[in-house]
């Protein structure tokens, strides 16, 4: 099998994440994984949507969009549609679950932060690749508010970092980027919060079911990729 | 740790498959898993949307809907809201892909099936039930098209179950019902393929990160309850 | 004439009237008449929306909904639509209008009460078995009300009940199904109040337009099948 | 009993309809009962909506709004509300239902009159002012297509008029004005073809049931006014 | 060149402005630009949106319809297509923007008018004569506020008018009909403030690009222009 | 005066167009005037709406997004709210016209370009930003066009830029940032066609209307900035 970017079965694309990017948000990071480029930001706003007032907690929750020209052919415009895919809403719930699950929503106090994530250009990964930018915009946005005072211990617990792995020509590979994707037999979406374990796996048979064992190769090479985006974020940052 | 219902970590709850309860549709089954009961009903269309004619294939989607009271407290109605929110569309999503995984869509011909799921009432573990309901419905509705000389061999290639496993209070459980979903510390839902392996797995970390050896158990816990299912569902038919 | 179910001019279908069957709500009752099959549920909550709050009176809703595949064909969900078609909408102001013209809102108290008429199965006539039903589910949600101390008077000052009647072949009959609705050359829909007198009359004619004499003789009809109602009401719920 | 606008029990208000008021409508009236004022244009549309292509007969519809300030106070704008009231709604389909039942369909060939009745002034009993100056735009728009030569025999078989009736201060009265129609104990709206009978018949109890008696008396009062509608429809377009 | 119309270069239609038309708004106008019919009401409210509260301030607001049959052929009716187009609120922000730049806000006290803007019939410049209608009503609003009491000082510093022009066939017109807009190659739109100077110039190529000298001569037309409108306003409310 | 940024008052903001930045599209631009950030891609389509069918000719038309936190405070994303703004319409509107008025859209054959413009971070000017990069990437996508056998003419026939310029503090200036924008007495926007002169201009009076010298002055700036814009343009593409 020979995987058609020449990379090896166990290996991450070219990644960058590069923090600080937006002149305004109080956290933001430009995520690529090759050719796909995400755009995340982080804003910090003093108050909570109804439902949440009240509970002296706060909350931290994602948006995620693509722009038409994102990908191949141009997909319509979601604001001129009306409504967001369920694609975007799966995707947008699933990094908003993932951050929150290392967050401690008692410590960030009656505040929001919400983490826009905009894919510049896609080429596979995107989800991933906007969850592992998303960690280290949020983490700014916590620096700040330490650093400004208005909390004194910052309320992330771990990292959280995202990798997609498939079966590829039936060989399990890490980090598909989409001339694998579209004719991957299975694929998975592996979210991993550092030195603790898993926070959420999502695997599917799209050309044929999968099995066991497969999804413990995928998951071993998903733990393999977390450990390098998790020495990358950091990197990010500073820390 | 004892279950809030008494069960056996690896029971399942009362579970009951009725085939055939609609007068109109070409294929219905009334899916009870304890108190959760979801009405599912296959309808056979003879046109295609726009986006798949001429291609020499048919579909097979989902719909899934809640009635406002089918939980504890009354949900707004989707239909007044005027969408559906990101959970339904995340909940059919996963239904039609499962069912499609197992339908060889060249042989059903250019027509579409549609499977409606509609929850009367809910405690916890609705979408499994929907879809192992599901496949029962789209069976019968195969079974419709061959009869009626639409088909000549039925496009469905095995069956399709779903079940929901968690860890509640440290321990893994099978069929989590609403009072263990709502405080598991980390749940997972299965789709599997009888004879063939996994279609889907979706596991989350709900309180905290789960561990590998966790989402083994889990899954060792969803084979032995999807075989009882499988068994459900031909007795259903009477297969 | 014979009526395709050969029931007699002034016959009734089989009607059931079942309270209680949701496990949650403060009220229910699934009603049939015939093959039209209605799932009502009762909730309570104790608040108002904000044009009603301060006026130290409550208030009685409703929301009526068919499943997609509870007819002939299958009908597009509103849900998914993004709107409640026009039907819909008269519909579910006819069953909420009806059931005010009999309760004290001021002796209900600052809190609302919802009844979700869900159809099951559709054979015509559903939105009178629906207002027949959601008179027995709001019945049993006040007599849960005054049971838990929240009221001391049963704000419910009579019973309601509706029932279709229409010129079939040139002759009055009660309670059409689907095959006479399709071809009645008038049809009314008429509510009454026990022992008050009529709270609502819509008259339509389909195929001709009708004579004085013909509404007077669908009245007749209706009255004599809203008796037959009325007693199964009671029955239903132990009066 | 004195009306507040001092009328006899059975007297209409002042009605003019007056037909051509629009440049370009192929048929136009605007319809003044007392101080409402309902502007109708009837347009002619060579081509039909999808449903109803190739069935060889037209359609007749009418669509019903409101202008913001045509009340007491300022309502909210639908177009920015985003969507169509269930009172517009039922409003609507009232008047094309009344319409459609005395034209032949057939005979009207296919193409589609659109029947836009908007309310520049309101003070009760809007959706009769417009029914009934909605039969006279619609009657000019088939003189129009008679005299081009698009048909040869008028599709329009009958007269049609509406009218309001209520009970106010426990007498039944003609024609209700706003400050009656909001203290009625019961209003009716009846829709009449000239010389054949009753076409729709609504009548509701709001604030107590009513008698058979007094839908009786209702209905004689709706007559005799329609009688009188007739005569002012012929009279506006020269007949 | 000469106009469809017959006009001289330099000459408006036919206007007229009529005050005090609709019975219940605080001010009101029917302004009529040859056969382009605008009905303005002003609609007084004594409380502010949510985002203006508490600022000590008022606002001026306008919104702007289009009767669907207003024009040669039936548009589509906002409310039922469920959005207001591009066109739609620009033309309403157009408006707003203009009234407020002449309104004291403060001195309006924290109270908000609304200027609904329907168009009755539409021949060109339906946003022109909107504007200037609006001003009116308005006015008659603001007076009727002193003359309550609820006022001391008229919060309205200047008249406002607006008014089309455009190049036709080479040359500058003033107050384009829709002849002339439908084959203008250039056309402007241009609010002026009475005394005070220019409050908005909206300059388009439609056919070419224009040049500096063109704008200049369009602009002197459009100054003839609204001293004429400056004076029939005034006329309009007797001032 | 002296401007915030410290610029000349006929000084541009530092301006950057980088052609060819995405890896799909037919075109595209990085358009950056100052911290103000377009990303402009060119789509080409070889289909056409269905109202522009049959009409041998092609359509150019415009988006305008702006992400979240594009700006100071975060925005509602507008997909999620379910609608564009007034604004974001009148925006794409504008660009759309704009670069139509120097298309020759029969030229260009029976095919679509769609402008995406999309805002990655605002400083004031976002509209003209948009506008001068939005002529790169279709110039760029009609290039490929020919380039590609489809057509052999370029079909735009003259370079369009657009600019802001406003009258700040009481003096006339160019190109102005947030800071300007916020307090200015009066803007405009001003879209010039090279060589051929004025496609629109819009000016506005924010504080105070404004006078015809100043209309010219502002003008004045607006020509100067665009010959340098036109510069910028040819260079970006190599011209």
């Amino acid at each position: 099998m020979t995987r058609p970017s020449g990379r090896q079965a166990d290996q991450l694309r070219t990644i960058s994440l590069e923090a600080g990017v937006s002149r305004y948000a109080e956290g933001s990071c430009l995520a690529k994984f090759g050719d796909t480029h995400v755009l995340v930001t982080a804003s910090l706003e003093e108050s909570l949507p109804g439902w949440l007032r009240g509970q002296k907690r706060g909350w931290v929750t994602a948006e995620y969009g693509m722009l038409p020209r994102a990908t191949h052919t141009r997909g319509r415009r979601e604001a001129a549609a009306g409504k967001q895919s369920g694609r975007t809403q799966e995707i947008q719930r699933l990094i908003g679950r993932g951050l929150r699950s290392v967050v401690d929503l008692v410590g960030l106090g009656e505040r929001q932060i919400t983490l826009d994530c905009d894919v510049i250009q896609a080429d596979g990964g995107t989800r991933t690749a906007a969850l592992t930018g998303a960690w280290v915009a949020l983490k700014q946005a916590c620096l700040y508010l330490k650093q400004e005072g208005l909390i004194t211990d910052d309320p992330i617990r771990a990292q959280v970092a995202a990798i997609s792995c498939g079966i590829y020509q039936g060989s399990p590979v890490l980090d598909l980027d989409y001339a694998e994707d579209s004719h991957a037999e299975a694929d998975a979406n592996f979210v991993l919060a550092q030195g603790l374990g898993l926070i959420e796996v999502q695997a599917t048979g799209e050309e044929r079911p999968f099995t066991e064992a497969e999804l413990h190769a995928l998951l071993g090479l998903a733990k393999s990729g977390c450990d390098q985006l998790f020495a990358l974020q950091r990197q990010a940052l500073g820390l």
